[in-house]
C-alpha cells in the first residue's frame, strides 16, 4: 500500500478509536509506518490529513448505506435493513463521533464533511419515507424530512446509549422501538 | 463559594466545553481560581473530580427531566414536554458527549455515573410508556422499554445531527419527527 494510502487508512482508525484530540502526528506516523517527512511532504499537517480521513470515512458510510437503501422491499424493509445491519456499536459512529470534538467543530474545514454526511443520509432517507408515501405504505401525513431525521437519530443516539451502557442492547432496542413505531408496523 | 464547589463546577463546565481528555488540572484550577495544592487537598487528581462533576451533571440531568415528567397531562404530552423544552443544543449532552471520549470510556469509575443517568432515564421513559397503555393512550403492542431507548436515542443522536450542521434545525425535525410518530399523534 502507498504511503499516502497508508497515512489515511491509520488516521480514519485513529480517529474513531482516540478522537481527533487525542490523536497525535507521532501516533499516525507510527500507525502508517511513515516518517514524519513522509507524512509533511504529503500533507500540510494533522488538519489535512483528518479532513482527508473524515472524507473517506464519510464515503464509506454513504456506500455502505446505499447497499441498503437501493435494494429491494418496501421503505420500512430497506429502512430497517439500514437500522440493523452489522456495525461495531460499542465503537460508536466514526462521523457522529467527531461531533464531541471541540477542536473537529471548531474548524470548518473538518466539520464540513461531517455536516456533508449527515446531509446526504437524511435526504436520502426522506426520499424512502416519500417513495414509502407514494405508495401507500405511509400516510399523507408523515413528513419525510422529519421521520428522516428521526431515523438518523435514533442511530447515532442507539451508539452513545450503547457506549454509556458499555453493551449493544440499549442501541438494539432502540432501532426495534423505531422500527415498531413506523406506521407500516402500527398499523 | 467554597473551594470544593468551585473546582466541581469549573469541571462540569470544562467537561462539557473540551471533553475529558482536553482538560488539563491547570485549566480546572485556572477556572475555578485554586491554587494546584488546594485542588489535590480535595480531590486524589483529574479522574476523582472528573467523577464527582459528572455525578453532579448527571443530577441535575435527572432533576430536569423529572420536572417534566412528574407533571400533569397524558404521557405524549410529558414526553413532548421534555424533549421539547430549552436545551441548550449546540452544546450537546453534557453527559452524551463523553461517550465518545476514549479515556472515560476506559474507565469504569467515570462511565459509571453515565451509565447510571441513561438506565435512569430510559426507565422512568418507560414508566410513562407503560402509564400511557394502562390509561389506552397507546396500544397494547406498544413496547415501554423500547420505546423509551428509542425517545432517548433521539433526544442524543438529534445534538449529534444539530453540532454536524451547525443548526438546530435537524434536532428539531427529529424531535417532531418522533412526537408525529407516537401512537397518539398518528391516530
Amino acid at each position: 500500500m502507498e504511503t499516502v494510502e497508508r497515512l489515511i487508512r491509520s488516521t480514519q482508525e485513529l480517529l474513531w478509536e482516540r478522537g481527533y484530540v487525542g490523536t497525535s502526528p507521532k501516533a499516525i506516523q507510527r500507525a502508517a509506518d511513515a516518517g514524519q517527512g513522509s507524512m509533511y511532504h504529503h500533507f500540510t499537517g494533522k488538519a489535512q490529513l483528518a479532513r482527508a480521513a473524515i472524507e473517506r470515512s464519510g464515503a464509506e458510510l454513504r456506500e455502505a448505506a446505499e447497499d441498503q437503501f437501493s435494494g429491494s422491499g418496501t421503505a420500512t424493509e430497506r429502512i430497517s435493513g439500514y437500522l440493523e445491519r452489522d456495525r461495531e456499536v460499542l465503537r460508536g459512529c466514526r462521523i457522529g463521533r467527531l461531533t464531541s470534538d471541540p477542536d473537529v467543530m471548531a474548524d470548518p474545514e473538518l466539520r464540513q464533511p461531517i455536516d456533508e454526511t449527515f446531509t446526504w443520509l437524511r435526504a436520502r432517507l426522506a426520499e424512502i419515507v416519500a417513495e414509502g408515501k407514494r405508495n401507500g405504505e405511509y400516510p399523507g401525513s408523515l413528513d419525510p424530512e422529519q421521520t428522516a431525521a428521526t431515523i438518523a437519530a435514533v442511530l447515532q443516539g442507539g451508539y452513545v446509549l450503547a457506549r454509556a451502557a458499555g453493551s449493544v442492547e440499549p442501541f438494539e432496542l432502540a432501532v426495534k422501538g423505531l422500527i415498531n413505531l413506523l406506521p407500516e408496523a402500527t398499523k
